[in-house]
C-alpha cells in the first residue's frame, strides 16, 4: 500500500526551539548572521542530530532572525532536508507565503530576506534559492570544503554565483569561512555519516 | 519571534489518500506509470489544489506504486513543494531511508526505484534527484512546455540529462507528452497561479 497519510514532516532537532528562544533582537552585520549559521552547524554535530550544516534566514532591513535550519537528512529520512531548505521553508511557512520576495514591493532595492548558510549551496539548494524569494545569499565554507570531507555537491553550474546574481540575488562568499571549515573537519574526524545517495558518487 | 515549532509540514491534498487507495497492484509499463503522474496533475488542476504537475515513485522490478506527489507550493506556503520532491520524500519516509538506492545492493543492474513526472525537472528538482537514490527518471512534458505557459524552470544545466546518466540514473523523455501538455494548457486557460518567485523572472 502506498502511504495514505500524505503529510510529509521535516522536523528540526529538539534543541532548536530552545536555541531560537535565546537570541538578540537584531543581527546587523553579515558576520554575526553567519556566526548563527555556523553555531547551528556545530551544535548539530555536537548533539549528533545531523550533518555539519546550518542556515538562517534574516530580515535584511531590521537584522531580525526569521528562521533557522540544520541538516536533517538522516533523522527525517529525507534527502531534501538540507539546512538551507529547512531554513527557507520554515521562513515561508512562518510568514505564510511561498515567495519571500513578495513583500519587497516597497520602493527600495534593498533585498528583504537573506539566507546565511554555513556552506555554499549544493546543486539542489542552488536550484531552490530562486524559487524561495530569497534576495541575498551569504556563504561560509566553499563547496570544495564540503567535497574535501566526502560530500558530493552534485551537478552544479560552475557559473552558479552569476546565475543567482542575474536573478537579482546578491551573493557573499567566504564569510567566516575558517570557522565553518573547522566544523566540517570536526565532523569528518568523528566519522559523521556522509549521506550522499549511494550510487550518486559511483561515477 | 522566530518559529519555535520547527516541524515543517508539507501536506498532500485531501483527495490524494482516496486516490492512493484505488490503484492496481502493478504498473509494468512506462506509459501506465506516466499516466498515473499525468492523472495526478489533472486532478490537482480540476480540484484547485495546486499547480499542473504530478509525479509517482514506482518499484521498477515489481511495478508497484510506492508514492505519489502533486505540486503544493501555494497551499503549503513552500516553494520546495514541487510534485517530484513530494513524491520522492514520501517514498523515502515510507521506506524509512533517505537514499532510495540503498536497497539496490542485490546483484542486479536494474534500477530499483523510478520517478515518473508529468514534466521534466526544474533546476531544483534536477539537483534533488541524485540525492534521492532514484535510479530512473521518466518525463512527459518538456521543460519548454512549462515555460510556454509562464513557469520559470530556473538555471538548469543544458546537459541535465547526461549529468543524470553519468550518475547511473537512466532517463526517458516525451512519455505521453501530449497528454501532459494538455493539462498544462488547461491550467493556463483557467488562469491558474504561476507561482514563480516574483523577482526570479525580473531579468
Amino acid at each position: 500500500m502506498p502511504n495514505s497519510d500524505q503529510a510529509i514532516c521535516l522536523h528540526g532537532p529538539s534543541w532548536l526551539a530552545g536555541w531560537l528562544s535565546n537570541h538578540a533582537d537584531s543581527y546587523p552585520h553579515s558576520e554575526e548572521r553567519m556566526q548563527l549559521a555556523i553555531e547551528l552547524s556545530a551544535i548539530n554535530v555536537a548533539e549528533g542530530t545531523g550533518g555539519p550544516f546550518g542556515a538562517v534566514v534574516v530580515d535584511m532591513r531590521s537584522g531580525r532572525l526569521i528562521s533557522a535550519g540544520v541538516n536533517r537528512v538522516v533523522a527525517c529520512c529525507a534527502s531534501v532536508a538540507h539546512a538551507e531548505i529547512m531554513a527557507m521553508t520554515a521562513a515561508q511557512q512562518k510568514l505564510g507565503c511561498f515567495d519571500l520576495s513578495a513583500s519587497t514591493s516597497i520602493a527600495s532595492d534593498t533585498p528583504v530576506f537573506g539566507l546565511y548558510s554555513s556552506c555554499e549551496p549544493c546543486a539542489m539548494c542552488f536550484g531552490a534559492i530562486p524559487w524561495s524569494g530569497i534576495r541575498h545569499l551569504g556563504c561560509a565554507a566553499r563547496d570544495g570544503d564540503a567535497r574535501a570531507i566526502g560530500f558530493d555537491e552534485g551537478p552544479k553550474m560552475t557559473t552558479w554565483r552569476s546565475q543567482l546574481e542575474k536573478r537579482s540575488i546578491t551573493v557573499e562568499t567566504d564569510l567566516c569561512r575558517a570557522d565553518a571549515v573547522g566544523v566540517l573537519q570536526d565532523y569528518a574526524k568523528e566519522q559523521g555519516i556522509i549521506y550522499n545517495g549511494r550510487h550518486a558518487i559511483e561515477q
